[in-house]
């Protein structure tokens, strides 16, 4: 298994996958992307686990490689990025789900909002609907 | 965010997740216990992706810490460890299953078995109690 970008010697699912996003601070930036409709830069290093900014742009650059995420500018700043998930990014809804629903089960001091705990467990199809189209969640 | 025994910071249920299995190794492991029947470190030695047995030692240790595996005596040598998945590590078959559905998606050279991509989709609730009971899904 090798680092995004260079080549694979296993074609693995799961060793795919973590080429793409498989580090604690890429997996944070695309909840924050998803489920905090965090969006800049700015954003991100304020998000509470203290990334440090030049970790945080290298894993914007690797999600964007990856084509999970895509970078613009932000219409009313032009100096400034906006950063939104791709099609392929907002795909990745289902496992970022299930990562909640495993870790509220066994963190009693979970901070997973309760209302997103059931709708997971009762409107799946719809909390997923919901994420991707940006509508929050509550 | 800290890393797995330590004080959190943050108890988003992300988080939570990636203090406990967030790094692509040990991700690797479960996939091992999970999907290919592999029990014993010289297995997931073996496993085609390189792991160093420095790094190896090290995660099952973090796992076995976040009561994710259990390590027990083979029987037939008592030398030997044998490791498993705990009722908690089972619990991730459902991330697991949307990582694999994900990565074959995206990745056209994907080596997951076609069946297990079918019953990924239309027999999902079957797949995940065979895998758990550690029948082989081919």
């Amino acid at each position: 298994m090798t680092s995004t970008g260079k080549k694979h010697i296993s074609r693995c699912a799961i060793a795919f996958a973590l080429d793409a996003f498989g580090d604690r601070w890429s997996l944070l930036v695309i909840r924050d992307l998803l489920l905090r409709g965090n969006k800049t830069y700015g954003e991100f290093l304020d998000s509470g686990e203290g990334i440090a900014t030049n970790v945080l742009a290298d894993r914007l650059k690797n999600l964007e490689t990856a084509g999970i995420i895509k970078k613009s500018k932000d219409s009313n700043n032009r100096r400034k990025n906006i950063y939104e998930l791709t099609e392929k990014g907002l795909d990745l809804t289902p496992v970022i789900l299930e990562i909640i629903r495993w870790s509220a089960h066994y963190d009693p001091q979970t901070s997973a909002a309760r209302e997103t705990l059931q709708r997971i467990e009762n409107d799946r199809d719809g909390l997923i609907e919901d994420l991707r189209s940006g509508v929050s969640t509550g």
